[in-house]
């Protein structure tokens, strides 16, 4: 079976990524064609892959050469880039979040019923072996009824403030990994919300509008609870732990280690340090997703992460936004 | 130097491992006498230990073979036995909760400043050697400004529902634990409460009028949040851990297990179990309280745990209740 | 059921952790009488713990309050006492090594085989909860045919060099804790012996003729061979490890630490110390073994470890001793 | 910079191996050439990767296309490989073990210091990140002077009968490892070498005239012992595991384990498996070596694995084969 071939719109720092994985990291999938902006950053990658650049996103989603389309560009261009390739007929991987706007991504899932191509969101996080095999101890019935979920999501080192100007803020940039999560490991859907949000790393954080540090507690409809807590910075690297704990016991995911190295002497052990940042510790979880994204177009199977699954993470996050601001418990309903 | 004779008043669960751990455990106090409303409590443990059985508290607490007295009767005794102790001059090592009634711990903390008599109150957990050193690590700096607190407590099975009518409540039996954590190890005052009540272990705890897991967030004077959760039933044991985040790292107390065994096979590796309940887990703890308590009387040093750490708890389990009861923020100053 | 009344001879460091702990933590033993040859040794047990002090290990022997006995006395005269006391028909705990004269063993089992009293050698070890559960999965099937045995211990500090010069060697003093371990947890006697030992601590234990690191590897009569290594330094603390290698999986006990806590921050991880000495570690094993010895002795069972268990490991530490002086296997029926 | 073009004889599972992470997963290496005297194990790889095929190892080595040449052929055809390359004046990487044959060893020896040409040894477990923290802290003095070392090699199954009739036995096809890692991790060469041989696992290995279960312990020139354990079948996967004890510490390296997931009910907790076997633990020490390899030919820096390591392990598998059947301590002097 020949090699899906794939067109990548979007030559930044995820683009790039999902570009060198393809290249090299998954079988059945191969880059054929990248777009960007900057049309340098787009030769970059085409000169070092040995693909076609493509001048516009439409050369690149029309091209004969291209069976599906990875849409990795800026968040305000995403919907218009997945209904051109919905339009197309062609299968479309999207990065999160979809769009910050609600009535934007409900246009998405229109263009892509209507269609009925398939469509995968990048909740890569969904992949990672450590987190996935929570989720299976849960679907397995090991953590019986689900009363409890806790999920620590903390950056190394805050953004640049550039970014966090444009991001939307901590519960769309950040906190929306652990929406996402929070259903996918509980298998039920949030019905309401509440957050404190705190600016304690950095004033200039506070001074743009945002939150670095959050905690979040939210209800779900088969009455289990969950506590999602943020910081923009860790400084011993990059904490991704999730719990569920239910009547039949307990699946937890803790971070890896750099090395399995212990030191000891008369002061204590000594072990290595976690994981920097989200490369270091999800790579593998990238590659699992392009491989469900790969099965996903080639059996016809049901979306692993669908456009309702990328929708719903923005409701929670504006949900999260409203209650940090107003101080109060937030249901779902009144935002979307 | 002499031990220091400590008059037991109660000898319920709580009362008779303390004057067994007296008896057997702790250098430098030695049980002289106890007292409790059921003779034949009292009569058992006096015969066992070869200790005087007093008639009354009274007799016990006016003793001159008593040097200090523990109190660990019922909670609606305590404040009467302890301003009896105070009056008479003697050091009092008093059981939580203080009381239910916020007035009645102020009418005791009173009574001890009248008298100047040292104080300590029974959050044992503030001495189990793993939170200390949480603890430790915040005093000596390592955390830095501290951002995050995270304290999981859950119980491996439901009291009797008899015990639940007239506990108080989880937030006031269960969750006061870890109100006293949250302002140990943070060592901050707590500003404002929010709390999620729900019952999903037992309908008949609801019926009784409680919660049986419960989420509070809270936010102390320092900017730092606190989240808490509790189980009254986690089927794989006593789970208790407490975690602080802050700008100079993280320190984390974990589960102990019973055996450091690990067995291996093509299925993956299996652990031990943690210790069932509080009497596997905590009795170093105990112990260690005493051995402060002890040396808190012989050197005249602040009381470890003050009157005014017994109150604050109470404070934190009334706002948490009114907070779970009407869905808002709830500020400490509402109540207390 | 009343008490069965133990009686100590020799009141040094083991015979004094024993009397504590039988006045103390063990239920249904209590010291009634102890001895030493140092008057001044027993009256501060004798005063302590409020018992008689015999003035002979005679007078305490044939003592009516004395239903069995303890025997913590110097290695030289263990067989003696042992002998006294059995054929006064009383049950004998006594310490390790029985001696260090195979013929003197044989003359104390033959007196306990002609009296028929219960006997059990203070192997503490096997109690250990956590190498204990590693003999169970070895009992339970799950290691399946044991091949490979490896026993870590190493102690925190040498011992003084007065001792070293009549312990008997470290093969004596030392390993033979390890010679125990390896029988129990394998469940197979040794058939040969081979041992590197080297001075590589303190060259004063070389001048006195010992070793301070020593390496030994034994095949047993299923097969299987241990590998076994001590030192006499280890600057980190008790090092006390257990893992039992076969065809069904592999079953390792660790090192429990002296808190659960970890700490990161950028430098990695930090966790506590091992526990310092065996005290730190071995007290709940040492509180086990008279548990198991109070159950031989009022129900019949057999000895958990028995007089051929005391002899084994003499005769295994002879071979070590052999076999690291010529350099070549020595077969266990070579010395005994 | 442009990549280093290599050229990879040999298309067998190491080989193809090789040729895949140097294609996809190495900066600044390139695969040019391919050659097996298997034209279709060739082809299938030069097709894969669209490179050349060469038709005799003269043409790739000779190849102006190649500017290394990495030596992945079976084991008797590795000096003659090597030497022709030497000749070339192009750099070598060399798969282990070198040869069976100590005096083509020397050959190779020759040719190379003749040629002056860099050549690295392929033993990859020398760049696993965490056995490489374990030689760091004794480079860096925590571990002090090195009295111990601790070595565990368990494969999960063992290879087919075939294979073990022509491998060269288990000290040369598998303890070759521990070999050369107790050289590294020790920094100190051995100076005799006792082992112990058995078969348990399957008798049609012993049938074969090999072992599959084997103790080895070995004395260094500073004064260290290192036992090494092997066995052909781990039924929980591949056991690796380093440790060094000395003066100043204790470093050990563990399984990493395939998820870091726990799941606790009341039969304890339940971790995942270890990696099944070497491509699931190793792949990232593969890359490292290729990285030091690349670093080693631009800077002409000394080789990380020398011809000098190349040849030790050999001496010490001769040794080892010949302790285990005579069963005495066999002097390195004797061998080699």
């Amino acid at each position: 079976m020949s090699d899906l071939r794939v067109g990548v719109l979007g030559c930044g720092r995820i683009g790039r990524m999902h570009a060198d994985l393809l290249a090299n990291r998954v079988d059945g999938l191969a880059v054929a064609a990248v777009f960007d902006v900057a049309p340098d950053a787009a030769a970059a990658v085409s000169d070092r892959l040995d693909v076609r650049r493509a001048d516009t996103p439409e050369a690149l989603i029309q091209g004969d050469d291209v069976d599906v389309v990875a849409v990795c560009s800026s968040t305000d261009t995403h919907i218009d880039l997945l209904v051109a390739t919905a339009d197309a007929g062609k299968p479309v991987f999207i990065e999160k979040p979809l769009s910050l706007d609600l009535a934007e991504v409900d246009r998405g899932i229109r263009a892509v019923d209507a269609a009925g191509v398939p469509v995968q969101v990048g909740f890569n996080r969904r992949f990672d072996p450590s987190h996935r095999s929570v989720r299976q101890r849960v679907l397995d019935g090991d953590v019986g009824d689900v009363h409890l979920c806790r999920i620590t999501s903390r950056d190394p080192a805050p953004p640049p403030i550039t970014y966090i100007e444009v991001s939307g803020g901590i519960f769309n940039d950040m906190t929306i990994h652990d929406f996402d999560m929070a259903r996918f490991v509980t298998g039920s859907e949030v019905v309401d919300v509440f957050a404190h949000g705190a600016v304690l790393v950095d004033d200039a954080i506070g001074a743009a509008g945002d939150f670095d540090t959050i905690v979040v507690t939210m209800r779900h409809e088969n009455g289990a609870i969950t506590t999602i807590d943020n910081s923009r910075q860790a400084v011993y690297g990059y904490d991704q732990r999730v719990e569920v704990f239910g009547s039949g016991g307990v699946a937890m995911s803790d971070n890896p280690l750099t090395t399995t190295t212990v030191y000891r002497n008369a002061d204590g052990g000594r072990q290595s340090t976690v994981p920097y940042f989200f490369l270091d510790r999800y790579v593998p979880s990238y590659i699992a997703e392009w491989e469900a994204f790969r099965d996903m177009v080639r059996t016809g199977s049901p979306s692993p992460v669908s456009m309702a699954d990328g929708r719903a993470p923005l409701a929670l996050g504006m949900a999260a936004s409203l209650s940090a601001r107003e101080g109060r418990i937030v249901l779902i309903s009144e935002v979307g």
